[in-house]
Formats: structure tokens, C-alpha cells, sequence
């Protein structure tokens, strides 16, 4: 496997520079572009990591999991009165179908889903942002997990199109917190910063029948893992779920800071990261690799 | 397996009488609305059948498969210059995506997107509708299947939604033959007559990498089998793709005739059918039973 | 006043090489683009020339408001129940609104409408394009007035998306008569030949009170009168309407043909013509012409 | 006069009880329905008041237009970089419009273009919402007009939509100032109170070439009085501005306190008030009542 990795690395690298990194906030437009690592995580605890898959970086979008699966925790299929289960059909920020659609968003992995997961987790927690920094310690084993403060504060300045979403959401009454605070919370969330092996780690347990190995919680049930998965198949990666399905063929999940991870049901976990991104915003170098390492070992569920 | 298939249509008839049969045609409004039938068909070729299983009737959007299949085998991956792989995130027949995306449908599995297949298959086919029925009467082993003619021309004289959207593709260039006569052949497809067994026969080489038991055919490469369910996954039923993956998990199709026919990889596929749909246009009892079914025996991919 | 618009043709002229001639079809693709005349006709009958103002040209969308003059007078506000009168906020052959007004044509001057407009004069006249043709004969006292059978022809040929847009009514109920018939009506309607002069005294009962000097017919009521030029006023221009408004300030109609006439309520009827036009679809210099003459005169309404 | 008024008051005073009052603020739900008043303003100076005429109420979006005068006393044509001229085809805050035309809203009579209007204005101005109401009491004549401060921070609090909005813009950079500071000054605008006979004053330089007659103040040119005019006759209505002029036949603003100002040049101004709306948001009587007033007299500018 630890061959395969830096093969596949090896194979992809040469798409580093035709990328583009996300710029739409100065911190992030400041990450150096050629770094590439990845890193995959077993059912049985064997980790694998090549490249830069130990160097910590944004992981942005990828924490609409985290929150999804703190929602589900504490408040189960409830959540799903406040927002659906499809495809959104839609750029990731799209305003249209949320008016469209009465301030309803699609799903929990678009912008504004996100933010009503995260609306509905501040009414639960004292301190959001806090409890989700913790709840990612224990899921990657890793105590040592921040957010980086600079670049949520930098979000924050430049949250407009979020807070437009926020305060559209409200306006048909689907946002129960002051717009502000939750943003604030997102925005912490979105600038965890992580390895590849660290978010390895973190999703096994929708690897694992909702079993996190190292920390021997039982984070999700089986039946919640399967869908959870299923949310991540139909709607993880944006505007490229479809495309997704077809070249790798795994549940996923990606971040504009270049992270995707993806669940292989029963067997692994896998994170790829590179900062360079492609048209509809996931990681160029990323793309590339999971879909040689899917097709090299065969690991598509369909 | 016989015993459980009896148990699910019990457990799922007191659905009857709750959803509507399609009645945007007349021909397909007479269907008796009372009819529950299954059949799942194993990789080894054991075929169980229940209730109305062995009862033909009209696949309608099943049959997009087919010539989604008929178009990979002539002209491969050509096709995605003409159209997408991305979930729509609108009802099926919306023309508003397609006139904002440039006459470019978003998969192959809304309207759209299918006449632009059987454009594609119509300029390959001399006679495309009688290559049809050939196909699916090879795939399924029924040499007696056909099309109902009054069915086709039916749907025919309500075409008008239809046309709307294959004249809206001809004015951005892309649709390349005679718009009436694609449309008497997509209508022809549609208003195929097969039963459960049929169906579940019919798609069993998307459960066994491309390989079709009965008539030994390859239909497809193991590869291009991954895509096609990885577009069903994610595509398949309508506006309730995310839906069907969260309750059912497996890759599938539906046609507003009532059937429905999932895969589950590398070992079984199913058919449902119940003529009553849901407000999405989905069989209301075939997506309760597809649910047991696949909670019951542990069948989701995810 | 011929001084005058002498003058402003001398004016605007050095605009002739920054417009584009419409090529959606080749017959008007070919019409050569150096070419300007204007046309006043004054309600005591006077008529000014200037320019290239006694050449005919195809009127196109101009005829619209023959159409719907000719639908006011057998059906009057009965047609009102089809489509509505509001402007559309969107470029004129948009099939996005129509779709969410389920239909309905915001108004008779995009082509939708007008479309709804022919369809409701096809239930009313045996050969509608001979109504019309006579109709605008009388109007314009022009005995020799014809359309010009191949550009309506090669509309025809190009109907794809006024197809599309009459279909997609149909499914919604709102197209009573044989598609590709209303549309050949439709495109004879645009292809009638008029000069500057012909549509000048053609639109003359438009500032008139509805009686028409030449033929002395009255065309329609005081009141009519005064609903179609609001009408124009707030949907003459395709998505150019408000900037019209504000810059002339007078109740106009264009055409792709490069034609705009307008009404000076009680006094005059002005027609200029230019086959180059801007962005939005309306002669260049044109418009720039009959905003000097607007404001050299003190013509605007407001 | 006087008696033409009140004859009009009397034959739409049945409209009373069949429209509905604005709602989504407690402050204006309160208000009395059974209200309506008229004031008619000539350009000689003299002023005709019938029924509740001399109530104060709330104007809402009439300010819009007092804005509009503001930002292009200052900044004259550079306005229009910032916002259109055309009309929406929208209900009066609908985000979708914005959303695809990147921020720039379609005119100033919109919400959206009334904010960009006010962040104008707000860069130019210390204290605006003084600034405002003082050049309104100079325009009316009426020293004493007050903002209603518990309906500006009602508005305040339902802020969400118009906050959605502005946020939106800002995130397409055409927002310059804090939005919570921006929508503070435009509330207080919507709370100005005046009644029917202060609005017919303050709005007569628009039917008197730009000088008003009791304050001697040229407050526009003669050119810039006939563009304001011409954007309220294509966009003063919200979504009904076609219907206005096809029925009414003159510029006009309309709120939904249930006034509306029209315009006749060179002659008149009037305001009607009703507290009841149509499904539109425009006072219901006030719309037949002009109707009446400009089919009786002629005032139709068409």
C-alpha cells in the first residue's frame, strides 16, 4: 500500500501547477501551492502516509461532516424538518434554489445546509466552537487539533455571501440563532486545521460501522453511517458529486483549502490533499490520485 | 429469499391506495392501481418472483438506461461532450437548467438528457426503436417483449413538454436529427411492456461487471458498468436521488409506470413495481419494499 | 422639421460600423448595414423622409403590435385571460419566466406573447398571413406591401426556440392551434417588407385616438389607444424598455430588423431605421437618432 | 376638482374590507383598514383634499423615489454604474434577479437597487436619515414631519430579507458601507408619516419641470425630471407597473402603507391612500380610485 501511495503521488504530481489555489480570502491565498500528501487509514488501524500527508492544512468544507454527525448525535432524524437530502444541482453558494425553495436548503453539505447544521448545533452547545474542536480531537486522536484564528477571522470579514444565505434562511424563518454567532462558529469550524492522516483517522468511523478504533466511541449507529455516506455520495463534492460517482466511485467529502476524503464502507478510509483546485473547486492533484488509487485497487462501491 | 420477498409485499401493501397512478396520459391512468409485484435475480441466475412480479408493464424512464447503454457501446466516453454527469437538483422536466446550462442536460437520466441519448442513437440506428426492442428482448431473454403501440402514441400526442425541451436543445446546436421523429422513438422506449422478472433479468449485467448470464453477452467493460450505476446512484430517481441512496443505498431507476430496478453490485438485481407514485414520481410501495429489502438483508453499498 | 432630421441623421451616422446586423438567420445577415433613414408623419398627415427612410426592410417584431391590435379588435380584454402585460425583466426570448409562470407570457411584445397573440388570431382568421398582409395595406395605405417569402422561410427553418417556447405553452395548456402552423403564420407576420415611411403612417391611429388619416378606419378606441401605447412604453424594447423610457421617453416598438417606430401621443408618428444593432437586440443608431429628436423637440411623454 | 374627488372616494369606497393590510411588521398590521384619502396638486399652487387626505401614514417605498432624487442631486449619471434602469419582471425582493446579474440590481425602485441607492447616499451624508427627513419637510412644506421610530425599528427587526440583500451585494462588491448602518437610514426613510396632501406637495417639482413651488428650490433639471418620471412609469409598481400604466396611464410610486403618487406632468400631482392591498402590494382602493381620476379627467400620458 505505502508503495502504491507514493506511486499514485508520483503519477499526479505533474498537475501541480495547473490548478488554481482559493484566493477569495488572503489567508488562504497565501498556502504555498505544490504540496501533495495523502494518506490512507485501515478498518485495522494500519495508517499509511506519503508526501505531505502529515502537514496540516484548512480543512474548510470538510468539516460539514463534523457538524452533520454532531447534529445527528444530539437531535437524530429531527434535523431533516429543516433541511433536505438531494443534490443541489447548483454551485456550492447559490442563492436561487434557497429561495426557490422557501429558505429549505438542499443539503446539509451545500453553504447554506451547512449552516443551518450549524444553526441547529448552536441552540444544543454552550460553546460550538469549542465542542466541535474537542469532538475532532477525540475522532483523529490528535489533542493537539486548533482552529487557525486568523483565517476565520478572515472568513468572517469577507462572510457576505454567507450572512446573505444566513439572513435569507431566516427571512423564512429557518434560522433560529443570531446570524452573527452562528457565522462566527462556522467560520472556526472551516479553519480546523488537519493533516491527511489526522482526517484519516477522524472519518474511520463511517468506515467502521460508526466505530471510532483508536478512541472506542460508537460515534454514529450503523444505519447513520450508511447514511451518511449516502449524503457524501450524492452530494459531497460540490457541483462534481455526479463526476465524482463516476471516476472514483466513494462516498467523499472535499474542502477549498484541497482536501477531499473518502470512506471505502468496511475496509478504509482514505485523505488526499493539494492545494490547487479545479474549476468547480476540488482539489485538481486530489481528484487524480483517488481516482487512480480507486481504479488501481479496485475500491469503488458500485 | 422467496419467503422474504413474500413478507415485504405484505408488509408494504397497506401502501396501496395512498400514492396516484401517472395520469398525463390516458393510457397509462387505466392501469389497475392495485398491483404490487417483485423479482430479484442472483449472479448465479436464481430468479425469486412475488406478487404481480410476472405482470408486464410500461417501464417508461427504465428504459433511459437501455439507451444510455446502446450509446456507450457505439460511441463510449463521445457522449459527455453532449451532456453531463451531475445530479439536476430539479423535477425531471424542467426546462429552466437547460436553458441557463446552454442546451447541455445534466445527466442522462432526466428527459433532457435522454433525448439527447436517443438524438445520439438515432443517428447511429437505422431503426432505432425496432434496435431497442431487440436489445432488451437479448437482455432479458423474452423474445415476445414489445412496445405498446397506443401507449407510444399517446405519449406522442401529449409530447408537447417533450418537444418544448429538444427544440430548446436544437436552438443551442445541440440536437442533430429530426426532432419528431427522436420523439417517436424515445416514446417507443418508453412504452416497452416488461414485467419484474423481465427487468430484473434484463439488468443483471450491471451486477456482474458487464456480463449478461443468459445471453452470455459482455454488454459492457467492468469499468464502464461502475459508471452507469454510479450515475443511477446518483441520478436515478428523479428529484429523489439523495433520497433513495439515504433509505435504499443502492444504485437505481425508476419509471413513472411504476417500476422501479436496483443493483446491488457484484451479486443481485431487484425490481419493484406499483403503478401508485409518490409526490416525486417514484413508486410508493416499491420504495418502502426496496427499503426493507435492503435493511433487511443488509444490501446498501454504502 | 426635414432640417431636422437631416441634421440628426448627420448626427448619429458616424455610429454606422459599431453595431452588429442580426445573424441568427442568413437571409438577414445579408441585409447591407451601412444604411440609416427616419420617418415622421404628423397627425395633420404631413409626412418628413430622411436618409434611407423610403427603403423597405423586414419589419420583424414591429409587426407584434399589428398582431395584437389585430387581437384587441375581435377579442378586446378577453385576450388578457392568456398572457399578461407586465415587462419581462428578462432578454425577450427567455423560456426561464415562462416556465415559472407556468405558461402565461408576461406580455405581447416577447416573443412568447406574441406567439399567444398568433395563436389566439390563427382560431379567429382562415388565413391569417393574407388578414395581416391587407391589414397593414390598409394601414399603411401601401397597396404593394409583401412579406418576404424567404426570410419568412428561413425563419422557419431556425424555429427551434420560438418552438420551443410555443410547445412548452402547449403543455401548459396555453396553445390552442397546430404548432408549426402559428409559427409560419408568425414568421410571414416578421417578414412583411415596410419602409420607414409605411410603418410611420401605418402607426398613425396610434397617436390618433385610433382613427387611421389615409383609410379613416377607425382602428381602435381612445382607450385601446391609449392601453397599447403603455404597453409599448413599458415592453416595446425587449430588456431595453426602462433605458428607452429614460432616454426618449416616448411608447416605441423595435425590431431585429434595425426598425424602431414610436408615438408622440395626439401629435406625431416617427419611424427610424438602421440595420445595426446593440447589445440588447435594438437598432444602435437608431435609438441614438430618436433620442436627439426627442430632446431637439421636447417630445418625451414624462 | 373637489367634487370630481369626492364623487371617486364615494364609488371605490366598496373596495374598503376587500384588500388586506401589510402585515409583516406588528407596527403596520395596526393600522385602521378602513381608511382613504386623495390629494390633488396643481402647478398653480392649488391644493384639492378628500377623505382622510391630511392623515399621515407611513410611506414605505414611496421614499424610494426621495432617495433616488438625493443620490442623483449629488452623483448625478455615476448612479448608474451601480444599479439598472430596466424593470424587474420580479416580485418587488426577490434575491434570484440579483443573484444572476452579479449584485447589480435592476433599478433604484426595487428593494435591492433602493439599498445601493441609500449605501450611495450613506457615503455622502453624515446623518441621512436627517438629512432625508429635512429635505422632505423642505419638498412638502410640512416643518413638522417625523420618522415613526418604533415602525423604523420594527423594520429593523424583520430586517432579515432586505439584510439578505444587501449582504448579497457587498459579496459582489457593490456594497460600500456596514449594511446594519445602511439599513438603519433606509428604515427610517420607510417610517417617514406623511399624509396624502404632504406627498402631492412634496412631489410636485416632478410634474413642474423640477422646481417646487412653495420652497422655490430647483431641486432637478427639467431633463433629469423627465427620467425620474420615466423610471417610476416603467418600475414604480412593484410587479404590476405594466398594469399601472395600461391602466392609469401616469408615473407613479407606490408603498405598502397604502399610498401611491402619480405624476402629471406639467399639470398635477396626486396621492391616493388606502391601507388594504391587492395581491400585488398596491393599495387596492388607491389603484381604482386613480383609475377613475385618470380615465374622468384624460391625464393619461399615452
Amino acid at each position: 500500500m505505502q508503495e502504491l501511495l507514493n506511486e499514485i503521488l508520483a503519477e499526479v504530481s505533474p498537475l501541480i501547477g495547473r490548478g488554481k489555489v482559493a484566493d477569495y480570502i488572503p489567508a488562504l491565498a497565501q498556502v504555498p501551492p505544490a504540496q501533495l500528501g495523502i494518506a490512507v487509514y485501515s478498518n485495522q488501524g494500519e495508517l499509511y502516509v506519503a508526501g505531505d500527508g502529515q502537514v496540516p492544512f484548512s480543512i474548510q468544507s470538510i468539516s460539514k461532516v463534523f457538524s452533520l454527525v454532531q447534529a445527528i448525535q444530539h437531535s437524530g432524524e429531527a434535523i431533516w424538518e429543516r433541511l433536505g437530502q438531494e443534490p443541489s444541482g447548483q454551485p456550492f453558494n447559490s442563492l436561487v434554489q434557497l429561495e426557490f425553495e422557501r429558505g429549505m436548503p438542499r443539503n446539509p453539505f451545500i453553504n447554506a445546509g451547512a449552516l443551518v447544521i450549524c444553526d441547529i448545533n448552536q441552540s444544543r452547545f454552550a460553546a460550538p466552537a469549542q465542542s466541535m474542536r474537542d469532538f475532532v480531537r477525540r475522532l483523529s486522536g490528535n489533542p493537539l487539533l486548533v482552529s487557525d484564528e486568523m483565517v476565520a477571522r478572515s472568513e468572517y470579514q469577507h462572510r457576505s455571501r454567507n450572512a446573505a444565505m444566513a439572513y435569507l434562511m431566516q427571512s423564512f424563518g429557518n434560522f433560529h440563532n443570531d446570524v452573527e454567532a452562528v457565522l462566527r462558529s462556522y467560520f472556526h469550524h472551516c479553519a480546523l486545521r488537519m493533516s491527511c492522516a489526522d482526517l484519516a483517522r477522524a472519518f474511520c468511523f463511517l468506515a467502521n460501522r460508526g466505530h471510532c478504533l483508536h478512541s472506542g466511541e460508537q460515534v454514529l449507529t450503523p444505519r447513520q453511517v450508511k447514511q451518511v455516506n449516502a449524503l457524501m455520495a450524492t452530494s459531497g463534492l460540490y457541483d462534481e458529486a455526479g463526476n465524482f460517482a463516476y471516476r472514483v466511485g466513494l462516498p467523499g467529502k472535499s474542502g477549498v483549502g484541497g482536501g477531499i476524503v473518502a470512506v471505502v464502507p468496511e475496509r478504509f478510509t482514505v485523505c488526499v490533499w493539494s492545494p490547487e483546485l479545479n474549476a468547480a473547486g476540488n482539489s485538481l492533484a486530489g481528484m487524480a490520485a483517488l481516482e487512480l488509487l480507486s481504479s488501481r485497487i479496485g475500491w469503488s462501491i458500485f
